[in-house]
């Protein structure tokens, strides 16, 4: 009895969900959409499953955390840069004002993502985020940001690609900031990483070496309308799954559902603030609003972190 | 006897490409890196390869086919746009005056680039691609255009394929216009073609149903240095192997070949008048000038087409 207990367990390929509604439209979908002759037969090729990142596949609070690796490169950075301490959202930082920081809005986030984001090489701005995780920890949970994906999420992302998916990341978040770390964190190779990206620009250096520089314009936002662009720029083709946490998910999660044949579209609802986070209709970060209506009126799959996930993160951390 | 020429030359991976140095070239290249343990070694996930289209997977003479194309669309779509009779360059594909044509220019050329490439949704434009291949034929070979790929070529991406390599076109044709047929004529898959592309703008259709249409504003021109900027927008990894045919591809040869461990940077050489076409300084489609002087500056393989191809297209039009 025991061993077929745990031969049971060990063929369940997503043993962090717990068994229910949700777990069961998953498992329904991929069966449906991979078995050959069925009515819902999807091509491999055609299998193309899209998700968001931050709040969908690694956490993000208490803030993004591509803008917690800038609040400490602007420190990092600092002493390289005294003309900095003119700037006011950089020196609010640099003092630790966040009542300053935060009075400096949009805008100020803007300045502080360009000053870190902009002027250096693709490869050294790679190079800056790999040593930030290696030594970066969450204030909260004091683990690796990298530790903070979501264990769920990727026993689905490996369900997929064991199904014959093909797996992309459609995120808001820096394109370069993401590519640096998704292969080792979700096996998701840079080539399969949509993202909002800064102008690039190539030269030959003094060297006569060519390369690659990272300019202080951004180019690309994909978030909102700009993620079923940004589908259509980087994967040319509509996907049959997509996955999201927030009202910037929306119109992918329409474009996806739209097509013909099997469609499966999901949310992530924020509701454990015990094990993670509970927010939703009010939060600044990953506002979640009008997407949750349109799920329920649409019938698309609304995740429940607290009822439907047995563990959050890794249990390694 | 027979039977073992026979086993060798079915074991050989490169039928149409002659034995000779740029052969043996490319069959050792690609054994050193996937060779597990050797000093060459590359891991799978690093073996990309990329391959500008025009000219080096297919012909493009006597004119770029996606301009055969916006031609023949002038002449198809004209009778639900009276209004375009009044437009110079139009009028002139309409009359068939060549010479009105070619002194419209490069301005001339944009038009009717963007007579034929925007105001409909990606979908209705990928329909009218679809539609053209079936029904034109090349003036000069009688095929279809797909049927006019280079057969040495098609042995070589699966050849890189069969040995771990990723392959992606890399092109200054527009990324719609390929990621059509790309698939079916040379097994790359619309996400990994990178290409020029104009604005997509996502809206919600009169009936409520999301589309994505194209508008009429260029948006990256994917040739120069574009290449390698393409190349860090759509893959995010520098290849290992780069193959194109002109000065449009130099930069992206130079980008390829700069970085470290073992390198491959090719040029495709028209020097077959006969079975194809000659052209390579003078020319104004595909010139090859300055890439060929730092192709024999630094050593980069150059086929020749007339001496290096067994056969050009493949034997079934
Ligand atoms: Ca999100
Ligand atoms: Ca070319």
């Amino acid at each position: 009895l025991l061993a077929s207990i745990r031969a049971s367990a060990q063929s369940d390929p997503l043993p962090s969900w717990h068994d229910g509604a949700v777990k069961q439209a998953i498992v329904s979908f991929v069966s449906r959409v991979a078995r050959e002759g069925g009515t819902d037969f999807v091509p491999p090729a055609e299998r193309i499953a899209v998700f968001d990142n931050d709040g969908t596949l690694w956490a993000e609070q208490p803030l993004y955390f591509q803008f917690a690796f800038a609040l400490d490169q602007v420190r990092t950075l600092a002493p390289q840069n005294p003309e900095w301490s003119g700037r006011p959202p950089i020196k609010a930082v640099l003092d630790g004002d966040l009542a300053a920081l935060a009075a400096s809005g949009e805008r100020g986030a803007a300045e502080i993502l360009t000053a870190t984001h902009a002027g250096m090489t693709t490869d050294a701005f790679a190079a800056s985020v790999a040593g930030w995780l290696a030594s970066a920890r969450h204030p909260r949970f004091g683990r690796p940001y990298e530790r903070l994906v979501y264990q769920p999420q990727l026993e689905l992302l490996n369900f997929l690609r064991s199904n014959g998916f093909k797996t992309f990341i459609v995120s808001g978040g820096g394109v370069e900031f993401i590519r640096v770390w998704a292969e080792k964190a979700y096996g998701i190779p840079p080539e399969q990483v949509v993202g909002s990206s800064g102008s690039v620009r190539f030269r030959q250096a003094g060297n006569g070496a060519p390369e690659l520089v990272k300019e202080p314009k951004v180019e690309f936002v994909d978030d909102g309308p700009g993620k079923p662009v940004g589908i259509n720029r980087f994967i040319g083709r509509r996907p049959i799954l997509a996955f999201g946490n927030s009202d910037g998910d929306l119109d992918m999660l329409q474009w996806t559902a739209a097509g013909p044949g099997a469609r499966f579209a999901a949310i992530l609802h924020h509701t454990d603030a015990e094990r993670e986070w509970a927010y939703d209709r009010q939060s600044h970060i990953g506002r979640l609003d009008k997407a949750l209506d349109e799920a329920s009126a649409k019938g698309w799959t609304v995740v429940d972190m607290k009822r439907d996930w047995r563990s959050v993160f890794p249990s390694e951390p």
